[in-house]
């Protein structure tokens, strides 16, 4: 037996095409949907992610304005930047890159978005919806990525035992809600967790946003379990993941790589959100 | 062996003291905390439930303001009574008595809270603050109410396995992120789950939210565990809990009795909660 690979490029491609004619939809009917980005700071990382989104939503015809205010902004700056963009009427759906610089208070930065345009669900407003069961616009891109890939390839996740290692807001945290809220059986680990091994071994679904590399060897999967790669960890200019492939593809039924997985299904899903926002913006401005 | 019992009633006592302490504060420094709560519909438990709330606050020094709207009324006229009260100067902590009737768009009514007065934390954007792992003002009191018990007993819970069983928003699913957020590792389970006396058996905290009276036996617990039990079933004139204690005391470390265990804690975690937003808005109105 050897895992299904999961191919991230293939669906984020497909998610992109059906974005672009959406995107053709609004363009028609008014106006193409408009991306804010917010880029603080000089962290390596950040910049290439960011770069990415830029590329992407030009090829797919939104309208993408990247704003780096210096990296010692303070916190009240920033504020005020987010603030402003969300006070702009053009502008459809805004992205605060994080992490922020460390003199930054992110929470008060992401407070500050207008939640009708917060394009990665981050929005406390946003997030508790989620996080209550209750229908969300957008939900956290990378999470929501992990999601349709296990829908697409026909994972089964209601009922299903599901691991989430990794706490973080970004992806832990509502990846664990959106599996709750698609009946599986969550359990939420994280480095206070005890024999992660065995806890990871419960899982027929098992997602991974650790950011050690190759860290879940087959010792963590069990036989069939369909096991999501979150993990981007740049080495020697390539990224690992957090699963050591050689050893858990014998023994897991789906696998993502890295690269190639969840990575291109973070900026397909932002462009769905954008796309999505934009829509619902031009529907309330409508009625 | 056999399992420690958990004294709700007089941990909630403590609670209740605490909190009349701090009203006395409040009122010298010049006025006593406010609490309305809505109550709507004919739900006989909702109306003895908020009877009692109403007895403890005024026993507290907590002006109580009941607010009875007609059974019949609809989800605007609720939404207008909630934005009247949340502007009104005077109140402190709004409370909606849950369920509503069902005519009414429950989450209409929650998001018109000002999240400064949300006495339950229910509001999305306290809840997803919560689900985010920070800090609030008031989380939701029957699930703080466990925590509470879990700490004045010294239940181990940083790194320990939790399982909670139900995924209301009410108590099942704070009750899984306020244990994610002490550092235990958490399964949150539901109707979907399978085979679920196994996965509670996995439990060192196991947290019972089903109502279905004496459901949970020996063979969910782990021997040693602490079990609370958050079931709470009218059966002729008395109520029972989710957890068969005949069963259970046996093999459980620790045990929350039913009546007399998280019951109390619930509306002690309530005064407290409207101590503190009162004491958080005259600090704000000083500021």
């Amino acid at each position: 037996m050897s895992a299904i690979i999961i191919d991230g490029k293939k669906v984020a491609e497909e998610i992109r095409a059906d974005a672009g004619l959406r995107v053709r939809a609004l363009v028609d009917a008014g106006g193409a949907p408009r991306l804010d980005v917010v880029l603080c700071g000089d962290n390596a990382a950040s910049g290439i992610y960011v770069r990415n989104k830029g590329r992407v939503a030009e090829q797919l015809g939104i309208r993408f304005t990247l704003h780096t205010p210096p990296a010692d902004s303070t916190t009240a700056q920033l504020v005020a930047l987010v603030r402003e963009l969300s006070a702009d009427d053009d502008v459809d759906a805004i992205l605060v890159q994080l992490p922020l610089p460390g003199q930054v208070d992110q929470d008060q930065v992401i407070d500050a978005l207008d939640p009708a345009k917060d394009a990665d669900g981050f929005h406390p407003a946003n997030f508790g919806r989620l996080a209550e069961g209750r229908a969300v616009t957008a939900a956290p891109s990378t999470p929501a990525g992990c999601m349709e890939l296990l829908r697409r390839y026909d994972v089964p996740v209601r009922g299903a035992r599901a691991v989430v290692v990794g706490r973080s807001t970004i992806v832990g945290r509502p990846m664990a809600v959106l599996l709750t809220n698609a009946d599986a059986t969550v359990t939420l680990c994280h480095s206070r967790t005890k024999d992660l091994s065995a806890v990871c071994r419960e899982a027929d679904v098992l997602v991974t946003a650790i950011g050690r590399p190759r860290m879940v060897d087959a010792s963590f999967v069990k036989p069939g379990a369909a096991v999501i790669d979150v993990g981007i960890t740049p080495i020697d200019g390539r990224v690992a993941g957090d699963v050591d492939r050689e050893s858990v593809e014998p023994v897991a039924g789906w696998l993502t790589p890295v690269p190639g997985g969840v990575g291109p299904m973070t900026i397909a899903m932002l462009m769905q959100n954008t796309v999505t926002l934009a829509a619902a913006r031009r529907h309330a401005a409508a009625a």
